[in-house]
């Protein structure tokens, strides 16, 4: 793939003053670029230095960027840097060739199913009885399509991804390799002899519109009703999402993050790594939490930012974080109280005995 | 799938007044059930008013249920209303297709394996050399079995699971979408320059009846002798079994769980999501511990509850959480005391010098 | 497989005395050991019991072991017991049959990709467009090898395992079951309503030479560059390791550690089990970090040992577990001082109306 300069800089709504022509073939950090990159600098008072020793043959700037030294690359100017470098990158990768669309023979397609004849089904792909297959969905190597799901337009199944038995996908969803949605909830009765007898789970997963879900992350069938991913969930690799669990729109998990059972998260709530939550709690709108805190109790503060295992407030925990450091001191402060008030009881008695 | 009214309560052992021949479909919540669909109530004391907006066809009551307000479902009473529900849902899947008996044309079986003729063995599944596939166990597309593998019967290998080489699984075990069972576990010796050797593991996994396995669980292989779970175990999803690990009967660890080499696990455990533990260590019968808690050390005490990182008695950890929260009152009394004591060291003061 | 007592002792420059023909055909633990096993004997001041009542055919024990009762087995004497099991272990595991060189006609193989005549490419494995796979590298059943990826000699993908597009492989590296390679970093750009726009990654994953990658663990490309695993790191299972990490030589995490974007990690780290680290930080080399810790913030200093969530030096991080068990008594010490200091008040107060 090649691009000049200038093409660059109109696909960017950019400026540039230096030889419009010079080509560039890749993308690359400042740090590492080399001829025919397109580098960037989104923080020119920390990192122009870089700047003026790069080999790259453009570099996005921000408008107001001067430079103090001379500059080997064409200098892009755009009005947002990080904005600008993830529109390259999405226009880079719309320009990778994409797989052809059809069935290949060393697929598994059920005759039931219903494939969309723009959607791309890879050699050893499975797509079950009575499956719906949409539009430019792209089913790769050891995907799996369980009898009677419906996937819409534009998903990505990559390698090794699995939707069980009657799970529902919207459009433009993409499941990461080795994925898996529509796995048996962790739901059993317990016998008087403590063993356990397994809950059938009758129900499904519906994921809606532009859901991301990574690689081995799990989300379980409800035992009835719904699993429910709302539209543009994110989910980063290795999270358990359990049965009956409701994630409101734009919330985002980290990795390994943990939702029990019958959860209902908010919109727009943000999740940092390893968090777990315990089942049946709800989570208010906006709600951030730190990585690996533990939410034991339901949220109702829209926005609430909460840190630590038990989770609290931040305000709370990083008090509690201080405490901490401070009991040593306090029990210094305890001796020495100790000692002056041991003091003044000997220097009071012996006047009283006088 | 249809029943009536009357059959469901046959089933169930329910008694109802009321249109026994009307039709039932499903099983739903009773928030979202519609014609066609039975519901439960098993809290009337908080959900009743559901019950009398319900348009299910049917509904589960407690036997002592009397309806304050008219009821457009038929109320089938029944003894325990989520036991009732259990049965339902396993009758329910029950009556549902099961795969034919067979080895699909796009099944690899090696010759010298031997699978039962009620096996179920689906397109792209792989079964090795000397493989043992007892009757009526289920090998979903894209399932692995390894050399030597010996799998007993009514198994079920979902999508993606992998039984590795040598490794033994009794009767009804399941495995669900991408489990591994027998990867090499996490052994090396250390050179002198840091460098790690691994240890060859030539042991192998045995699983004993009825146990369950979560989608992307992972149960190492022994380096020698065999890793271990018991009858009756159930392992949520994402769960880390490491080398040389036993866990007794009916222990269940929810998602994300992770088991460290040679820990010994005794019967009927519960293990709250999330959890670690070290290695080498025992852990009594009937513990339960509390989620995201590590524990450090062997617990001898048979129902112990334990919580917290590292994990302690549920009363020592919920004291620590008092005590942190105690630490600001307390800096507050010290410099109350310090205050009065200084106040009063100063009358005293003057008094000697005069 | 079987060998005599004599050949054994030979391969591990051991000595004995006895029967050098009897015939070992397995290695065991010595209290599960049988006629016909070796086992081992490293520390017999706990376990020389089990070596008395051991059935076992032979037995490794420490070049200055004196038995003090009568020994069934043949003692084989070495100077590092634990060093002959490993080199017995991986002995065993040499001389156990490999798959035949060569490409599977169930097998996909791209027209393009260059697979060494002497690698193996078993039923299901996916080979994509211009891939290379060297000599004596072993793709299982269900692994896949996406577009233009290179992977070195003597490699072992198993089954499930997922390489995808353009990543690198050195020698000798070992992916075990359902590994991910080149899954999408997790990196979006928020609109204004909170929406998440994708960030395409237009880099890859390179791993050197002898690194493994435990079951169900993932590593994602680079948003640009690369994901970087230097020679001999040790990945357990269910790690993630997120977009541009770079792990230095011979680190090792255990299961479920999380490393968050960007982080750079030194040499020789040992991680425990569920540890997570946040992004854009530094480790320095040989940082040893307990399980369950979160890090925060870079760690300057090398061999530092970390503990806790948010991790600390070991010994601040026992001085505050310490810290929470004092507060209870230093609560009662500062009862105590206001009951005394009252006491005294008292006392002076009627002195000074006098």
């Amino acid at each position: 793939m090649e691009f000049t300069v200038a093409q660059v800089a109109g696909l960017l709504n950019g400026t540039f003053t230096g030889d419009g022509t010079r080509v560039l073939r890749s993308v690359a950090r400042i740090e590492d670029a080399d001829e025919g990159d397109l580098a960037f600098l989104s923080n020119p008072t920390k990192y122009a230095a870089f700047a003026y020793a790069s080999k790259a043959t453009a570099l996005l700037v921000p408008s107001d960027f001067e430079p103090e030294q001379a500059l080997a690359p064409v200098a892009i100017k755009v009005a947002d840097v990080q904005k600008a470098i993830s529109t390259l990158l999405g226009f880079y990768q719309s320009q990778l060739p994409q797989p052809a669309a059809g069935i290949d023979t060393l697929a598994f397609v059920h005759p039931t199913a219903k494939v969309d004849p723009a959607a791309h089904v890879a050699p050893f792909a499975y797509v079950g009885q009575g499956a719906v297959v949409g539009a430019n969905t792209i089913l790769e190597p050891h995907s799996f399509v369980g009898a009677e799901v419906q996937i819409g337009e534009s998903c990505l199944l990559q390698s090794g991804a699995r939707v069980l038995q009657g799970c529902v996908l919207g459009n433009r969803v993409r499941l990461l390799a080795n994925a898996v949605v529509g796995s048996d909830g962790f739901g059993h009765t317990r016998e008087e002899d403590g063993a356990w007898t397994r809950i059938a789970h009758i129900g499904n997963v519906v994921i809606e519109d532009d859901v991301e879900i990574g690689a081995c992350t799990t989300v379980d069938r409800a035992v009835m009703g719904s699993t429910i991913l709302r539209r543009g969930v994110k989910l980063d690799n290795l999270v358990m999402v359990a049965h009956n669990v409701e994630v409101g729109e734009h919330t985002a998990a980290a990795a390994q993050v943990g939702m029990a059972g019958s959860a209902r998260l908010g919109k727009r709530i943000m999740l940092g790594g390893q968090v777990g939550m315990a089942g049946h709690i709800t989570l208010a709108d906006d709600v951030e939490v730190g990585a690996q805190s533990g939410i034991k109790d339901s949220v109702t503060t829209a926005g609430a930012k909460l840190f630590g295992s038990p989770a609290k407030p931040f305000r709370v925990w990083a008090g509690e974080q201080a405490s901490l450091r401070r009991v040593g001191k306090l029990q210094d402060q305890v001796r020495a109280l100790q000692r002056q008030l041991d003091a003044l009881s000997k220097q009071l008695s012996p006047a009283e005995e006088a």
